[in-house]
């Protein structure tokens, strides 16, 4: 049991860690040549095109400044300086609202800390059990629920709490929740002009005998929509030829390099060993494979590799736009107003209700074009086999690392690379390798877990990169959950928790946990240091783009568009960041009755992680998409789950003690949480899922006012190309869009048994081409 | 333990009940005098107006033709006749589906019987570990899985079936799915023109301090659906005025009773005690409260105050039309095309999503009137309310009866009513009262149940009877899983059981339960006999239409008309009737693989259910509403749960058994049927909820090709009144609906801020009006 000085001792040091590491970020940031990773953010809105340098030679690396060493914190005010609409303006909507989760932290918990320490506390510390009891025990202890003696009345001072805590949170949830929607709807309907306003996605479009996609597309929607529908965008199945743009972009870093190095050195012309196995060309430049093969000139032969790419790109772009084939079952459908995409978006156009799925186009940048083509019979079963495969990778994930560690023993790798054994028989290694190996491959799962989990994902079939990191969240959620909040608590493998669940009665689960959370308290506290302090603190420091940064701009860096593209500045990371601020929310709420000793540690990460995600958001993070804070409702279900699970958990504690007769009062907390959240989802929700008739119709308005000679239609007829048709970066690509742009505005009908009918006329509303619609569509 | 013999007695006892019943009715059903009772279908539907009677005098009465009671059968084959579609023109698609689901019980449970009996049952058989065990046993339970030694490897036949039987009920349950959907859509395709496709009910409109709600109304869509708008009808809180029209039927019903009785007997003039006890007219023609007051004439004082209400109502009628507080916030609203409505009902109105709430309106004879206003917060909050009540309800209706019970008892009589004492002591009239009111008080209960079940619904805020019955469905379907399935396997009140599972594991439970299952068989065997075989005959027989409307026809029918209203078709009851079959269905899946011998007793009374319900829809039942098999995603996902339950159990059981390795094959089992159903529910549910825009265009456009100058108008405008304001049989109803059709077209806006602005042009297109409206919901 640790004392309240150990605690306060393990603080210390993890206070002195954040902050050596702010002093380092602090001495880092302000040098010239690391502008570029700690403020990329302003590069790539054109803010910033130099780093403000103090105008000598050496002052273009180093700052000289020293004036600027000596407030070494000043970039925490800056940060919190700027103003939320300006930040919504400057870094999106995703990122303000990421903030406003830190920012629902400190507003739940530091009224909740301040009533349990001038209530909970002296009620909990003013009773002498564990003095009495044969226990050891610590003053830490005195302060939590475990210095209450059993049955005792002041067990109503915690259930009276309990209702407070919930009615607080749920109550900053609400209003949370009511402000995050109004400033979604204030976006969408403040928002410049974008393509997926007008733009539907369609999906799993029926096969045809007669007539193509793109002919099926424009047909169907000129009948069912005539008079809001515009053009449509055709998916092409493009992954082929993203793959060899690909391959030109590395090798084109790969000249960069061999250029640089010559240019550097120019007695030496740069060279490398090619050699052919298979008619694969296998070039390796370092490393033991580049022992062998013909050496050639380096410069010469990426130059003429990439000339050769060059011409396949081009000949697989001819391919794919004039091969039918390549055309996937799905397209961007485009409306001449956000009225008609509105309502294609939100209703049901087949009476198949699994072909012509159409729903609100992501914008061009979110969407994750491998998915589009995926039927809807699979898109079941791929769900089906990731449930099970998450379930598995949930309960079971230590079996395999388990078997990995038993072969990554001494004698496993001695057997597998005998030539190893004189280095490994080494005292000093093998003691390395028996310490740390086993931690190691525990260790690289969990690194890889996102990835993992980023697959998974993948696999299911969503079409946004958004949702694609939605998913991720939920599922890195639930493991978390599984495997560190109740896995800390009671220890033992996921597997064994779940064996004993299952074999445990319903009321008995609540109370097993129950029991077990105030002793756990102490290494929680631990756990948000490390975790969470240290972390936010590391976050700041960027280690890692700091030094691929410096490597690329040494090794490859030839322009400033160079530069430019190594500057990696990463995004929020939604899919693994949001997850561990709800394990947070889920500590703080579940120890806020039992030990409220927590909560100070969580308000400390909840500050430091907020100014430091800001300064991050308004000088670092790029995001990828802008999905109008879509993640909102998820945010707010995982926080009420973390409600309920510690008005079971404490449920589950007071039974135990023998306050039974609170048992009634306290069953009804959780249904009126649960009433609460579905009062929430019926009243918020679809702010977040659909486009209400009337904004859209407002917005419409207003612009045909505005502009009335609009031309929509070129406005929209490149959004949705796949990204490799664009490539700006592709001198050979100016050709493409060209193809995109040449459909007939009508598409005669292709069908055999309709050839001698006279041409459909434009419009569907007339009777003659919706008469033969409804033929090719037969009742039964 | 019951033998076969047993079993044998009781089933010849209850065939013998059935044909007795058949034998009754198919006597009193040929009797003239009886044809409005067991043909009321057909004099509704106008295909009928009188009796094939033999011509003479005693004819009209009674059938002479002693042929027609020979083949006193001859009505199963005659019920068989009708093919479906003209059983679907004849009765409505509810009604064909419905007896889709007594053909689906025959289909599963047929080849199901066959296979159990030709592979299980020698399996079964062929043991004989009953024969060296102590236990008594019986033939029956030889052909159960009890009789299979423990760990014995003929389990896996078990195993096998249990996977054969899942996959052919969920094969069954998927093709059925698609055959109710595609003719749920052919229904709709194919029907004629009805107010319902046009319309829209809106709900929740929001209070404005400068416009009514009518004018509200007609802004709001003008501007958000400026293309297909048409008109709109105000919803009016009538309830006062339905209620007045009500008192003043049932006065003339009085007026008839006394006006026939002084017809037949003219020598003595009817007449009545009426007195005043403050200011409430009490009337009693009978019963002890006739003993006192002033003797008038029984006509004159009918016919006074007929006149009195009569007066009475027009005054509320004008006051409901002239007051704009009676107008509700409620509002159907219809559009020129299918495609509008269709658009409407399934899009987001209001960036507020809990105003302007749009659905398909039911059918206007399927509208609940009364719960057209309830705003959304009520309405969540009476959701809470219900789903705690019913929880209760479910699990805890003992506790109130039993305390009825205890005061029903001999002294509790006396003591309330002292005066019934000198009959009370009588020796006959007290054991009657010991031993029948206990259980009395449970019938009665049980009587009730399903009304108070719907009044439930009705206080949850469903808007028609068709969603009312459903919801009653569900509820009735887990209050009989709760008490009778379970409540007769594991004896004991629910909420004994209740308390036992929440102490049990989540694997003891279905063992529990699985255990006790086989020795249950022969209980459920004459459950199924008693409650379904003798049920269903007892339906056909109508013994409580037939005495109503013997005494209706005998004291209150003057006219051929009063005839035609004594008569009482009833209505299939889906809120009492799926969930009996329901139970059936659980039944039989869960002694499929348990104790196949149940299956024929179930499969006998689908077959006989099947005939009989098929003969009572076409000869009897008149359907309230149509809703289209509205509720064939509820069926299905019933007999889905049954399949789990079924198949939960079987693990439970086999786990006793100790047959442990099968577990994991039988855990994949409810996984698997899990998926299915989410497939079933993506495929198929969307055609029961949405309606395609593909079907609504296709039907606007051979509409507005076959009939170009229809007047939609005129024929929407008064779909939607309150059914008291058309009131057919009320002579002084005929001014009201002319105030209906006095909407203007164009509503003025009554804004103050803009009264000084020229008038909106009609189209909100323009951007003038839609600029004022832009202005009138303001951004945030």
């Amino acid at each position: 049991m640790a004392t309240l000085s150990d605690i306060g001792l393990a603080a210390a040091i993890n206070i002195l860690t954040a902050f050596a590491f702010f002093i380092a970020f602090a001495i880092l940031r302000i040098q010239p040549v690391n502008d570029r990773v700690y403020f990329p953010k302003w590069y790539i809105k054109g803010l910033r095109s130099n780093p403000l340098s103090t105008g000598a030679f050496v002052g273009k690396f180093v700052n000289l400044d020293f004036r600027s060493y000596v407030n070494f914190l000043n970039w925490m005010p800056a940060a919190l300086q700027m103003p939320e609409p300006e930040l919504i303006d400057h870094a999106g909507l995703d990122s303000a609202v990421y903030l406003r989760i830190y920012l629902i932290g400190l507003k739940i918990f530091v009224p909740i800390a301040f009533l349990a320490f001038s209530i909970l506390v002296p009620v909990n510390w003013t009773n002498s059990t564990l003095e009495r009891s044969n226990l050891t025990y610590s003053d830490l202890d005195k302060l939590s629920i475990s210095n209450i003696p059993r049955g005792s009345r002041r067990f109503w001072t915690h259930l009276v709490m309990a209702y407070v805590f919930t009615f607080w949170t749920c109550n900053v949830l609400k209003t949370e929740y009511e402000i995050v929607a109004k400033m979604r709807l204030h976006f969408l309907a403040s928002e410049k002009r974008r393509p997926d306003q007008f733009t539907v996605l369609v999906r799993n479009v029926p096969p045809d005998p007669d007539e193509s996609v793109s002919e099926l597309v424009e047909h169907f929607f000129l009948v069912n929509h005539p008079s809001d529908y515009l053009t449509y965008q055709v998916v092409y199945n493009a992954n082929e030829l993203s793959n060899l743009v690909n391959k030109k972009k590395k090798m084109k870093n790969w000249l960069d390099y061999y250029q640089i190095k010559y240019s550097r050195n120019q007695s030496r012309k740069p060279s490398l060993k090619v050699f052919i196995v298979d008619d694969i060309l296998l070039k390796s430049p370092t490393g033991f494979l580049g022992l062998f093969g013909n050496r050639v000139d380096a410069i010469d032969h990426y130059t003429s590799e990439i000339e050769k790419l060059s011409r396949e790109i081009s000949l697989e772009r001819d391919k794919i736009v004039n091969n039918p084939k390549s055309i996937m079952p799905a397209a961007f459908v485009s409306f001449k107003t956000r009225w008609g995409a509105a309502v294609c978006s939100q209703t049901q156009q087949s009476r198949n209700p699994t072909v012509w799925l159409t729903e609100w186009a992501p914008e061009p940048r979110d969407v994750y074009w491998d998915n589009l083509a995926i039927p809807f019979v699979s898109l079941t079963l791929r769900r089906l086999v990731i449930a099970v495969a998450f379930f598995f990778l949930a309960f079971f994930f230590m079996i395999p690392i388990a078997f990995v560690q038993s072969l990554a023993n001494i004698e496993g790798i001695e057997k597998a690379l005998p030539f190893l054994k004189t280095i490994i028989e080494k005292k000093v290694v093998k003691s390395f390798i028996q310490g740390f190996l086993p931690g190691i491959a525990l260790k690289i799962f969990l690194i890889f877990l996102p990835s993992i989990l980023m697959l998974m994902s993948k696999f299911e079939g969503f079409i946004s990169l958004s949702s694609l990191e939605r998913r991720s969240a939920t599922r890195y959620y639930i493991f978390q959950f599984i495997n560190v909040f109740l896995g800390s608590i009671i220890t033992g493998t996921a597997f064994q928790q779940l064996d004993n669940f299952i074999h445990q009665s319903a009321t008995q689960i609540p109370k097993t946990v129950g029991v077990s959370i105030p002793m756990k308290a102490t290494f929680f506290i631990t756990y948000i240091m490390v975790d969470g302090w240290a972390g936010v603190a590391g976050e700041i420091l960027r280690l890692k783009p700091l030094i691929i940064y410096h490597l690329k701009n040494f090794f490859m860096v030839k322009t400033e568009k160079d530069r430019k593209e190594a500057m990696d500045p990463g995004t929020l990371g939604f899919n693994t960041g949001e997850p561990q601020i709800q394990l947070y929310f889920l500590l703080g709420l579940v120890y806020a009755v039992v030990s409220p000793i927590l909560l100070p540690f969580i308000i400390v990460f909840f500050a430091l992680a907020y100014v430091v995600y800001r300064h991050q958001i308004i000088n670092v993070y790029n995001q990828e998409y802008e999905s109008a804070a879509a993640f909102w409702p998820d945010v707010h279900g995982r926080i009420i789950v973390a409600v309920i699970v510690s008005q079971l958990l404490l449920m589950g504690l007071l039974s135990t003690k023998e306050a039974a007769q609170s048992t009634p009062l306290l069953i009804t907390l959780p249904v009126l949480t649960i009433w609460f959240h579905m009062f929430c989802k019926g009243r918020y929700e679809p702010a977040f899922v659909r486009y209400p008739l009337q904004e859209a119709m407002m917005k419409d308005t207003l612009e045909r006012a505005r502009e009335p000679n609009l031309n929509l239609k070129s406005f929209l007829q490149n959004a949705y190309i796949h990204p490799v048709f664009k490539g700006e970066d592709d001198s050979d690509s100016d050709e493409a869009p060209e193809e995109f742009e040449k459909e007939p505005d009508l598409v005669p009908t292709k069908r055999q048994s309709r050839r001698n009918t006279p041409l459909p006329s434009k419009h569907s509303g007339s009777a003659s081409s919706s008469m033969r619609e409804a033929q090719d569509y037969p009742l039964l």
